[in-house]
C-alpha cells in the first residue's frame, strides 16, 4: 500500500484535477466518494485506484484484488472529496464507454437537464425501474460530476449511462421498434392514453425549455402530465418518475 | 416608497435574521426572493412588505396597493437573498397558520424528510395533483428554508402547508373517513393493488429511515413501489409523484 502525506505530491494533483469536467473527460475516468459508491463501483468492476484515510482501514469484507490502494492524510482527503464531511475513502473510477446495441426494451433518453440533482435522481429512477440504458444529450450536466453520482447512489454501476446525439438515438431505436415518447406540453397527449409498455424509450427535457422542439418532431408521439392544481409544472426527475412507472406497470 | 443605502439600518439586520429558522418561527414570517415568487405570494394576498434594488422598478403590472416597498442598494439584496446571482426583489410573508378542517380529501404527509430540495418538490407536487393540504411533521426541515421556497417554485401560495403532529394528523383523518396510507419496504402491500382514490393521505418519510415505525402502525396500510432493478429505493420525491398521480388517474 502506498502512503502519501504531502498535499504537494504530483499524484494529488492530478486526483484534484478529476474535479473539473475537462479533466474528466480528457482522462475518461472520475472520482467517487463514500463507502456506499465505492462500494457500488467495485461490485462493477469500474475501480482503477482507491484512496483511503490513514487513520481507517479498508472494510474486512472487500474484495478489491489487485486494485492499487493508497492512504493519505486527512488534509487530502478534503482536498478530494466534495462533500462537507467526507468518510475518508475514494476511488478513481473508469468512465462507461458500453456500445449499447438496441437489444433492451426500456431505455430514458436526457435533453439537456442542468440540475446535477435531478439527473442523479432520474438515472437511479430508471435504473429502479428496471430500464436498459440511460442516454443522455449534449447540454446536459456531466454525468460523472459529483452531485450527480450522489444522488444516483450507485446506479451508474447498475445500468449504462451513457453520453450521446440524441437525434441518432431517436432515429436508431425507432428503426428497432422501439417507440419514443417525448414530453410536451403542447401537441401532445395524456399520458394516461397509454397503459403498460413492454418496450419504449421515454425522452425528458431541460427545467426551463422542456425537451428542444425540433426533437419532439421525430419522436413516436408526444405525452404531458396534466396538472390538477395550481402549479405550472411538474419537476422533471418527478415526471420520470410517474411516466416510467406507469409504463412499467 | 422608502430607501435605505446603509446596511447597518435596524430595519437590515431585522430583515437579514428572517434566513434563520428561530427568528421565522418567532416572527410568524419568512422571506421569498426572486419576482416569480414575490408575484405568487402576492397573488396568495400573503405579503407584508416588499424589497427592491434601487436601479430595478416594480414590474408595471402588479397590484400591490398599499403594501409598503423599501428601495435598497445591491449590496443590501446580497446580504438578503439566499442565491448567487439574485433578482433584485424580495418580499417578506406571512407564514400559513389555516386551521385546515378535515375537508378536503386528499393530504400529502410528510416526516421527518431532511433535504430542502425534497421538501420543495413534494409541495409542488402535492399542489399539481391538486391535493387540499400538505402536513408536514416535526424534524423536517423549515417549510420556509429559502431552497424549500425556491424548489416548491410558489406552490406554498397555492395550498395550506402546514406544520402539524403527524399521530393527531393520521388520527383525525381516520375518523373522518379518509385512508392513510404510509409508505415502507416491509409489512406493506403493492402501490398498484389500489387503483384510483377520491379520497386519501399518503404518508412518506425520511430519506434514510422512512416512515417512523410506530406512525406507520397507526395508517389504513401501507404501501411499497417495487424496485425492478438495481437500486436500493427511489429518491422520497419521486416515490411521492409517483403515488399521487397512481391514486389520482
Amino acid at each position: 500500500m502506498n502512503h502519501i502525506q504531502s498535499a504537494k505530491n504530483p499524484k494529488i494533483k492530478e486526483w484534484k484535477k478529476l474535479l473539473t469536467k475537462k479533466e474528466r473527460d480528457q482522462t475518461g475516468t472520475f472520482l467517487v466518494e463514500g463507502f456506499h459508491l465505492v462500494e457500488e463501483a467495485l461490485a462493477g468492476d469500474r475501480i482503477i485506484e482507491m484512496i483511503i484515510i490513514e487513520s481507517k482501514d479498508m472494510p474486512p469484507g472487500w474484495n478489491y484484488g489487485d486494485i492499487p490502494v493508497t492512504m493519505v492524510t486527512d488534509e487530502i482527503i478534503g482536498m478530494l472529496a466534495d462533500t462537507e464531511t467526507p468518510q475518508g475513502i475514494l476511488a478513481v473510477c473508469e468512465q462507461d464507454h458500453s456500445s449499447v446495441d438496441i437489444e433492451g426494451r426500456r431505455y430514458l433518453l436526457i435533453d439537456a437537464v442542468q440540475d446535477p440533482g435531478n439527473l442523479g435522481t432520474m438515472i437511479r429512477t430508471a435504473d429502479a425501474a428496471g430500464l436498459d440504458a440511460v442516454i443522455v444529450g449534449e447540454g446536459s450536466v456531466d454525468v460523472y460530476n459529483p452531485k450527480v453520482l450522489r444522488s444516483a447512489q450507485g446506479s451508474h454501476f447498475h445500468l449504462p449511462v451513457i453520453k450521446g446525439n440524441l437525434f441518432d438515438w431517436v432515429n436508431r431505436l425507432k428503426e428497432n421498434h422501439v417507440p419514443v415518447y417525448g414530453t410536451a406540453l403542447e401537441g401532445a397527449s395524456e399520458y394516461t392514453g397509454h397503459g403498460q409498455l413492454d418496450s419504449f424509450a421515454l425522452l425528458v427535457g431541460n427545467e426551463g425549455r422542456g425537451v428542444n422542439k425540433e426533437l419532439l418532431t421525430q419522436t413516436t408521439a408526444n405525452l404531458y402530465i396534466p396538472i390538477l392544481g395550481k402549479s405550472e409544472s411538474l419537476n422533471v426527475a418527478v415526471a420520470a418518475g410517474i411516466l416510467l412507472y406507469h409504463f412499467r406497470k
